[in-house]
């Protein structure tokens, strides 16, 4: 069996990103992998939905628990191209995901503004940060130069 | 016309958190009201589907951007009979709801354990707590205890 890496799962992620970024939303992207394997995809689809809650990482999540039959993924990794905010670090911590990767850091939006030193994922859920930062923040800069 | 006022809300959030408790979730009830009328309600609904982020607020919140056609509720104010947990407060910061008022705390998962000091919510969002307090927090004690 062919054991993929975290770049290669981050390009999945930053292949929903791109698709989010063609449909004019906000580019970030998230995959739950299990076993080396995707089981699910999610971008955000703020605008499409109309739904202030429909970021990528929420849509994965659910779509996630949808396929397993689950409400908890302790096997699971995600990856998604954006440090996670409050919201989805509350959803990441819910659906016990013990390990977290992503790209660029979020400075304004991210769990880390608010937390502070407080740990917002389950006690011994490990994340890493910085996988193919640079193009997971040339996507947003690009995004958002765009807008003005 | 009939201006209804918090306690009045936050007994139609507790309808919903009983409904919650008759289905077997934990007891949590939601409303999202605008000019003096519930335009979305919402209770736990993690175990029904299966899903981990199936809060009472992200449900009520997403119903009420799905009533209103849009993504942001700057007028809306929103009942909850616990204490947003991180998640649910991120949900409440994207959405732009103003006003947050919820009945019992939650010293384990509330948003309060996490952020300390910072304010999850948006700068100048008002928050009001403790309102059918003990009501609230019956309902949640009595779930607890019968699944001892």
């Amino acid at each position: 069996m062919m054991v993929y890496d975290d770049e290669f799962f981050m390009r999945q992620a930053l292949k929903e990103a791109q698709e989010a970024f063609d449909k004019d939303e906000v580019p970030v992207g998230a995959v739950v992998v299990m076993n080396n394997k995707i089981i699910a995809r999610g971008h955000n689809q703020v605008e499409l939905l109309n739904d202030a809650t429909a970021h990528a990482e929420i849509l994965a999540i659910t779509s996630a628990c949808n396929y397993m039959g689950a409400k908890y993924l302790p096997d699971a990794t995600l990856y998604i191209t954006l440090e996670p905010c409050l919201m989805c670090s509350g959803a990441i911590y819910w659906s016990k995901i013990p390990n977290i990767v992503f790209g660029a850091s979020d400075p304004k939006n991210g769990y880390g503004h608010y937390t502070g030193k407080n740990w917002p994922f389950h006690p011994k859920a490990i994340l890493k940060r910085g996988v193919l930062e640079e193009e997971c923040a040339a996507l947003i800069k690009a995004f958002f130069k765009a807008k003005r």
